[in-house]
């Protein structure tokens, strides 16, 4: 991971630290499953994306990072709740037990509702003295709730579910990715952009950006999970497969799918064509390709 | 139901049918979910809490309504988790099968998490034209939040789960009635009286009503568990001492924890007395005692 992406990182989880309760706050064990969880050596690819939007509108961290912590904060949440027996059941994610296997079921769901709820609670905080304007903030919560919810990445979540099984085809795969994944990648990129105070061509050309960058880092997830080693990925290799998931390489092929992923990733680049400073956006679509993310 | 209550309730279910996507929406299966139980006839306290308390500030429906969804949202949503087989485990809610069983676990989890998410949109969507403002509104996004989260209602069903079995105690069934129930009522309260603009002493009345009323609330719930008929409470009755929930007769036994509901109750009538026009807020909390609501 390139020095910037690193230094970014160790901001998120500086922040995330500060706002989390700290171990053993009660009820404790509620609290050390969110803990268990959101530090569990996540890339922090979706507050990056927020951070790194914002700052090639000039703006700082300071402006920017409640809603990386938020984007954070609901990506865990989702981990922890697709992991669940009734979902995923999967027992293991970045080499460690999921939630409810380190801890309980009923636990697990309520640490996943927990880091939902704090999300929204991080990003309306006013105590802590918001440089962004209650305006501004309305509009990323809203974006943020849109994006999350039943016609965002929840509902990609149900349809994932309810097509295991089923013939694959091409409006079925992109509802999914586009949904499940591409919904909060995409808001990233946008919280950023507003946190920033981007113009009506900024926030177009960001929002492309996220869009294409967003379908892409699911595809190259696809493709991973059916070429890359068990070790890599942190999870059976092939699972996906084995458990009749909805793929891009299941509907297009292993070469199509590759092809696909470096002209959405082409496409993310050209899409920042008229916003300045944007070379970080430009190097992380990169390595989402390459996945040195 | 008195002709005031069941007005509120009417203008409830309307504003709930507005903001919910109808039947067959995609993904339809969420979307069904979701309905099935916002529409299971619950009787809105919460939200009505959220229209009285504005009401008696003088703001009407129109700037307290979003509020007072997304207090319904967030209760529906806690129903659905509790209910699931790794919480309280419950086939049946008001003589209807609970989300899980009519649907499945998975989809339960969704529309959880979806009703859960889209409280936030509702109170922060700006397309509507909403009376409050930004400044406001990001108060009462915090304050929901808040109420909901890991030191609120979340934290108390942890508890609650947590203690199952255990020697009930003071502190413990305090601690779960006043985060569990308790937290979201007197929220509702603080909602309506941000909604309605409500100057210092009236915000102090006003929590200091919502405090009481929530806590009584819980202690009627616990004492109808123990002598209601099942007909009468749409579940199994006593089931809360047979699964070892900590309740307030378990710890104080039937006759003073009536003493103490009458008590609280009182107390928050009492609470009202700086605030003009709280007749509705008085009536409710004498509703709330004798279960006729």
């Amino acid at each position: 991971m390139p020095a910037f992406l690193e230094d970014y990182r160790a901001q998120v989880d500086r922040a995330l630290e500060k706002i989390m309760p700290p171990e053993g706050t009660n009820p404790s064990r509620l609290v050390s499953a969110m803990r268990y969880s959101l530090f569990a050596g996540g890339k922090r690819i979706r507050p990056i994306l927020v951070l790194s939007s914002a700052s090639c509108l000039g703006a700082g961290s300071d402006s920017a990072m409640s809603a990386a912590c938020a984007v954070e904060l609901i990506h865990t949440y989702s981990l922890i709740h697709d992991d669940l027996p009734a979902m995923d059941d999967d027992d293991f994610r970045r080499g460690k037990p999921t939630c409810h296997r380190a801890y309980d079921e009923g636990t697990a769901i309520l640490a996943g509702d927990a880091l939902l709820t704090l999300a929204f609670e991080i990003l309306s905080n006013s105590e802590t003295g918001h440089p962004v304007s209650p305006e501004v903030r309305v509009r990323m919560i809203a974006a943020l709730a849109k994006a999350a919810g039943w016609r965002g990445m929840i509902g990609g979540q149900q349809v994932d579910m309810d097509s295991e099984g089923q013939v694959p085809t091409q409006p079925m795969v992109e509802y999914i990715h586009t949904h499940k994944t591409g919904a909060m990648l995409r808001c990233s990129v946008l919280l950023g952009a507003l946190a920033g105070g981007a113009d009506d061509e900024e926030l177009k050309g960001l929002k492309r950006y996220g869009e294409k960058l967003g379908l892409a880092f699911q595809v190259v997830d696809d493709i991973l999970d059916m070429t890359a080693s068990t070790e890599a990925m942190g999870k059976d290799h092939g699972s996906d497969k084995a458990r009749g998931k909805i793929t891009y390489p299941a509907v297009f092929g292993l070469d199509e799918s590759r092809q696909r992923a470096r002209k959405l990733i082409d496409e993310a680049r050209e899409a920042l064509a008229p916003i300045e400073n944007s070379e970080q956006l430009a190097d992380i679509a990169e390595f989402v390709l390459l996945r040195r993310l």
